[in-house]
């Protein structure tokens, strides 16, 4: 049987057009984009191009403000720990919130050790961020504020234009980790009015090992790699071309389906939530009802264990989660779900569900039903389960 | 007419098994290794083969060993930077050599603006370092040592066992730069008896955009990714596993190939130095005469500019460079051949010429014809050729 892949957020499968625009690409060979000569000259017209794709989805006002990195965390890294180095004399007081990827929260920990302080602003139920708590936090020696555009496990979007007008205001940096926003719901980077952009390749059907740093001219950080001179001196090491073809094609196909993919991926997250009743119960959903990814649902399923639920739908070939990848090898309740409410019983109860291009109306049937009978089988053998009575 | 490509540390054609493999690998769609069913598991193990793979090439003890990273430069910056960062409270300083490259060099620099002290030991006129020097740089608060395996633009190979056993006697972190080595000539790095050690994909034929580090067991280096768990938690980020499955592909024909390699290289770049002196007068190889890359040649010629020679070679579809691509965009005497005395003049007037597996007699043939008339044609219309006296 078919896997069902619910687990988009983990891993996108390459659109056919990135596919063949990456095997054209790895069979014209192009030379170095840096180097003197003519093999040189073809690489780096493929590169400008490329760059000029991924402008146009974040709607960069020029092609010059993306840098190429190896994915969303190093472009987190290079924004957060980049700022934090280059701005160390006007202060080390950084603002962010609760909700973050580990990403930002690990690179914020290790600036800590470098004698950096961090303030964090709480998230509401719905796991929103207050931008005047943001307002509040910022200090005489703040540096940047860093807020995610959307959260990669329940999905709510924050207020990021309020944020960035506070920002500017207080004349602080604010970098916005988008890394699971950029290519699935519209993200405009001069709208927002951000001065850094963290996005990667493969929420956008592009390949892993992959991303982009947006950099509003004039924002000053210090590079994370140093050694070469290219992405205008903001990241040495020779690009990964053939990478970095298909993530140019993901974000023209972006572009050109944003609507009709944002339309597909809220019909069957509304349908999961409308069927969802008739399937199991006492459940919680997780995020904000309108301000949140069209293609992800987060439930907290009383008197189950996540992990075991996750096992028992892959042995029924569906591929859910219980949190991101990332994360997945660290045992410890989500930070997300305990911010916005959740006990840590509920916590490690929920499911994360990311559909994708490739997900049918009858992948979701298989696994309204898949997922009826492993609560009923994971309730049935759970003593939460039983003291509660329901038994 | 076909490019001739004698610039292969600018870019080496990916081999056709590289090529097989990576397009294979896009059509098969791998998930996310780090998630939490079927999908990852696929992933998790072909990255574990290919961890095993690139393990093999230099001799490490075990594949844990192996990080993975986005290419030479990420690798080098990690080394650096992370044993400096964590070891800031032993010491502040470091010994390296004044030909590095600049991933080294300017990871130092970096370095420098966070109160670090580098110690930089000289070479001699064929580059070698001398590893007394090295032993009388260290000091009571030296926490690293970097000293390269091949030098990128002369060739020159460097006395690392030596190096590496002062190092482990005065209990200081030894790391290797073998970004031009590894794939090239054999790099074992029990016998070396290195700490860490840098390398790339591209030079033995696999893609831009990977490469990885050699981090001996029990070495403590920070991050300089932060976020998720991969990589055994010394480098986060989803991996790039396209790219990782060519660059193991790559090191799987290194290992079988390394003795033909190794001669077909050696005997087109004896044939070189045997025949240049029939083509052009006037000038110097640079570089060790037997302990050097088979692969490179460095030549300074007299009464010429390196980058106009590039030029009227390009014109003939020659590709040749005056220096590493990295440092293509920066308009500076190159620090290598001052370091090994040559004049300003001169080491503008140097060509790095790079034989790659595609390369035959006839491609070398074209290549010293082009030369003679193109030295020819600059020294005519060279004032420091005419003053002189040569016309």
């Amino acid at each position: 049987m078919d896997i069902v892949n619910l687990d988009h957020l983990s891993a996108n499968p390459l659109l056919p057009e990135v596919q063949e625009a990456m095997i054209n690409a790895i069979r014209t060979d192009f030379g170095n984009p840096s180097s003197q000569h003519k093999l040189g000259d073809r690489a780096s017209e493929v590169l400008d191009k490329a760059r000029e794709s991924v402008a146009r989805l974040i709607n960069s006002g020029s092609p010059k403000e993306v840098v190429f990195t190896s994915g969303g965390t190093e472009s987190v890294n290079l924004a957060v720990k980049g700022v934090a180095w280059a701005k160390a004399e006007k202060g080390k007081h950084i603002v962010t919130s609760n909700i973050e990827h580990n990403a930002v929260l690990r690179s914020l920990r290790r600036l800590k050790m470098m004698d950096y302080k961090v303030s964090s602003v709480p998230v509401d139920s719905h796991g929103r961020v207050n931008p005047s708590d943001v307002a509040k936090a910022i200090k005489e020696d703040t540096i940047l504020v860093s807020i995610m555009h959307s959260n990669n496990e329940i999905g709510t979007i924050q207020p990021i234009e309020e944020i960035a007008r506070i920002a500017r205001d207080k004349s602080v940096v604010f970098h916005v980790d988008a890394v699971d926003s950029v290519g699935v719901v519209p993200v405009d980077v001069q709208k927002l009015g951000v001065d850094l952009l963290s996005f990667a390749s493969n929420p956008m059907y592009g390949p892993t090992g992959v991303g982009g740093l947006y950099v509003r001219r004039g924002t000053h950080l210090w590079p994370l790699l140093d050694g070469g001179v290219q992405e205008n001196n903001r990241r040495a090491g020779t690009e990964n071309l053939i990478g970095i073809i298909g993530m140019s094609v993901a974000a023209e196909t972006a572009v050109r389906d944003m609507t009709s993919r944002m339309a597909a991926m809220k019909k069957l997250k509304d349908r999961l939530l409308r069927e969802l009743p008739n399937h199991i119960d006492e459940y919680i959903i997780n995020g904000h009802p309108e301000l949140s990814l069209p293609n992800l649902v987060s439930v907290s399923i009383k008197y189950i264990e996540g992990e075991s639920l996750v096992l028992l739908l892959d042995d029924e070939n569906i591929a859910v989660s219980t949190r991101s990848a990332c994360a997945a090898g660290a045992l410890q309740a989500s930070h997300v779900l305990l911010s916005i409410g959740r006990d840590f019983a509920d916590a490690q109860g929920t499911l994360v569900v990311t559909f994708g291009l490739d997900n049918s109306e009858s992948d979701l049937s298989r696994f309204l039903k898949a997922l009826k009978d492993a609560v009923k089988t994971l309730r049935e053998i759970s003593p939460l389960y039983a003291k509660a009575a329901h038994a």
